[in-house]
C-alpha cells in the first residue's frame, strides 16, 4: 500500500490527536509537523501523544522551509476556527502544492460569511491543482453532510431538524468550561455578552451547507444566543458537584426560514444533566426519515476520525475549495 | 434553473415510478421514453403514472433513433437486474454520450462478479466522457454506501452489521409474492431449489462495496439461501389471512470473513409478522456507531428517490463506471 504523506500544521489538542491517530494507521505516514509555540518547536511530535512515543518528526516553526524540502500529499490544518486567521497558512500549503483538510469551522462553508475569501481559496486551489476541505464532526458531518445524505431516499423535503444531545460531564474539562459548567446564571449571561461563551461554532455553516445541498434559497438563518441549562438537582461534573440553580451546560439553537416557514432547525445541547446521548435527524418530507445514532458520536474522536478519513478523498477530488457535500463521503481508513 | 434532460429507458414498475417522480420535479424534464413492450409503444408515458396525465412523451421502441434526435443529459435505465442483459443498452447510451443512472442491481458493484464487463463499461464511459452508476435503495444506499458513510467518525472498524427489517404485508403484492407469502414450507423450498425465490438481489454487491470502501481484503463472501419465516398465529397479508405453519415471508443473510473473522453481516428480513420496521447499522470499532432509521425506508419510494437524486451527481462526476461510494452522496432534488 502506498502510504499517504501528511504534514501536521498546528499541534494543539486537535492536531496532536490527529497526529496520534495517523501514526497508528498503516495507510498514512506523517512527514512533518509545524507549530509556532516556542514550547513545542524542536520537540518530537510523539511526546504530545496520549501514549507518548518517539516519532522522529520534530516540530518546526517555519512551514515554508518544511514544505520546500518535504514530499507530502496533504496537510492537516488545525490552527484556528476562523478563516481569516488561517488564510496565510492556506496560501502557504496551496503554494506548496499540498491538499488541505482543515478543522477550521468557518472553512466548512465559507461562501456565505466570507465569499471573497472563499473565492480566493477556490481560485488558488484550482490554479495549483489541489483540494481544500473544511471538516470535522460538526460542522462537516453530523449536522450537515450526514443529514443531506439522509435525504437521498426522499422525493421531497419540507424541513430538517437535527439534534445533538451530549452529556458534557463525559467530555474533557476545557469543553465543560466552554459550555459554562459551574457558573452562576449571571456569570453565564455576562460571558455571553462578553463573547467568551459563544455556543457551538459552526451551526450557521451547517445550515448553509444543508440549504446549498438541497438547492434551497433561504429567507434568513439565525443563531440564537446560547441558553444556560440550570441544575435542578445536585449534578456531578468535571468541576465537582453543581448545586441546583447553577449552570451545568448549555443549549444552542439555530434555525432557517424559507418562504416564511422554518425549514432547518439545529439544536446543540451539551450539559451534565443529559441522561441519554444521541444524534438525531428528522427529515419531514416524502417519505419522512427519522434517524438516530444511539449513544451519539464523541466530538473529539469524531472530529479526528472524520478529518483524517477525509484525507484520501481530498487527495482524489477535483481541485478547488470543496464542501463535504461535494466530495465522496469519507469512510474509515486503514 | 437549467432543467436536467432525462430519458426513461424501461417503462416497467421502477421506470414509470421514476418517470412520475421526475415529472413532478422542477429540476428535471423528461425528453424521451423507451420500452420494447408492444403494448406500451406509441402510448403517452403519462398513462402509466399512478396519477395518469398527458406528458406529450410517447414511448418508443428504438432507443438509437430517439437518442439520435434528442438532446439529453442522462438516462434512467431500469430494464433488468442483470448486467449481462443491460450491456447492449448501456453501450447504446454511452455511444450517444448519455450519463446513466441504473437500478440494475449487479451494476452497483460489478467488479467482483463480472470484472470483464465492468472494465468494458468503465472504458467505454471514459472514452465518451460519461458517468455510469448503478444504484437504488438497496443495493446502492441502505446496506452499502450509507454504512460506509457511518464509518467516517471511526478511527478503526472491526465489523459491520446491517439489518433491514420490513413488514412485507405493507408492500405491493408482487413483492409479497416474491418473499413467499402464503406458500407452504415445502412449496417455498421447491421455489428456492427452482431458483424462483432468490431472496434479495444485491446483498453480495453491497458486501463487496463495503469491503472496497474500507480497503478490506475479504477471505470470502457468502449469501445463504433465503429462510422461510413461518406464521405462528393468523397473520394478515395481501394474500388474505395466513394460517399458522404457512409462510409469511423470508429472511436473507449474507456475510463476509476477513482473517478468519466475520466482519460484514447483512440481514434482509421481509415478512408479514414484523411489528417494528427499521433499518439498522451497527459498526463495531473505535468508537462503535449504532444507527437506526426508525420506521425504515420504503423500498420502492426509496429506490425511485435515490435513483433520480443521483442523476445530478452522475452528470457532474468524472467519467467512468462509478460506485455510489465513489461519487458525492445524492441529496433530495427540487
Amino acid at each position: 500500500m502506498d502510504k499517504q504523506r501528511v504534514i501536521i500544521y498546528g499541534c494543539g489538542i486537535m492536531g496532536r490527536r490527529a497526529a496520534e491517530a495517523l501514526a497508528d494507521k498503516e495507510s498514512f505516514v506523517i512527514v512533518g509537523a509545524v507549530d509556532i509555540d516556542p514550547e513545542l518547536v524542536g520537540k518530537d511530535l510523539g511526546i504530545l501523544f496520549s501514549s507518548p512515543r518517539e516519532t522522529g518528526i520534530l516540530i518546526e516553526n517555519d512551514a515554508d522551509t518544511l514544505f520546500a524540502r518535504t514530499d507530502a500529499d496533504a496537510v492537516v490544518l488545525t490552527t484556528s476556527s476562523h478563516l481569516k486567521t488561517v488564510m496565510p497558512q492556506i496560501k502557504q500549503c496551496i503554494d506548496a502544492g499540498l491538499n488541505i483538510v482543515s478543522t477550521c469551522e468557518e472553512l466548512s462553508y465559507p461562501w456565505k460569511r466570507s465569499p471573497e475569501l472563499a473565492e480566493e481559496v477556490d481560485n488558488w486551489a484550482k490554479e495549483t491543482g489541489v483540494t481544500v476541505v473544511g471538516t470535522g464532526i460538526n460542522p462537516g458531518y453530523l449536522m450537515d453532510s450526514l443529514p443531506l445524505t439522509l435525504t437521498a431516499p426522499c422525493l421531497k423535503v419540507d424541513s430538517i431538524r437535527v439534534t445533538r444531545m451530549m452529556n458534557s460531564a463525559l467530555r474533557r474539562i476545557p469543553f465543560q468550561k466552554k459550555v459554562g459548567t459551574s457558573m452562576t446564571p449571571d456569570e453565564f449571561q455576562q460571558k455571553i455578552q462578553d463573547g467568551i461563551i459563544t455556543g457551538h461554532v459552526g451551526l450557521l455553516e451547517s445550515i448553509y451547507m444543508i440549504a446549498d445541498g438541497l438547492g434551497w434559497e433561504l429567507d434568513q438563518a439565525t443563531e440564537l444566543p446560547p441558553e444556560a441549562v440550570i441544575a435542578e438537582a445536585d449534578t456531578e461534573t468535571g468541576f465537582g458537584t453543581i448545586k441546583p440553580g447553577d449552570v451545568i451546560g448549555l443549549k444552542s439553537v439555530a434555525h432557517a426560514e424559507k418562504a416564511g416557514q422554518t425549514v432547518i432547525t439545529l439544536e446543540f445541547i451539551a450539559n451534565a444533566g443529559v441522561k441519554e446521548e444521541y444524534d438525531e435527524i428528522f427529515v419531514k418530507g416524502i417519505p419522512n426519515i427519522h434517524e438516530k445514532i444511539l449513544g451519539g458520536v464523541h466530538g473529539d474522536t469524531g472530529t479526528v476520525a472524520v478529518t483524517i478519513n477525509t484525507i484520501p478523498k481530498a487527495i482524489e477530488a477535483v481541485p478547488g475549495l470543496k464542501l463535504m457535500s461535494e466530495i465522496p463521503s469519507p469512510a474509515a481508513t486503514l
